[in-house]
């Protein structure tokens, strides 16, 4: 079973490398973009076959290693 | 317009990385995770309003910026 982890900060929290994104390609000539948010993406194999055991195996990984949910939000995807 | 861009090591490229998190798992108890990989996953704003040049405008910055095509695939996705 594949498994998808996204992480972002949490809105509020400044997002320095999206600013530093959102400035070059302002640089570049892509002048209408905005609100640039950088996250990370995690995808993995699972054994497990269940969908809702997966699911929340995969909540306890984020919130034991994946994310830092103090400044982190994440969303988990479970699938075939 | 939203877009979301995700970045992955292209296959074949060894992903430190998503090593370092699968052994870090598999060293918390989630002993079933394999093949883990790390990609980035950028979320940003845009006015156009048309979706398939808003696509091509956000292919021209992954191939230029967000992007290193050499070693990087990406995915680009464009919705309301």
């Amino acid at each position: 079973m594949k498994a998808k982890v996204e992480v972002f900060l949490k809105p509020g929290v400044l997002d320095v490398q999206g600013k530093a994104i959102e400035g070059a390609l302002h640089g570049l000539g892509f002048g209408d973009v905005a609100g640039v948010r950088v996250g990370k993406t995690i995808e993995f194999d699972l054994k497990a076959t269940d969908a809702e055991a997966a699911r929340a195996e995969v909540k306890q990984m984020c919130e034991r290693l994946l994310a830092n949910t103090v400044i982190e939000g994440y969303r988990v995807e479970v699938g075939a």
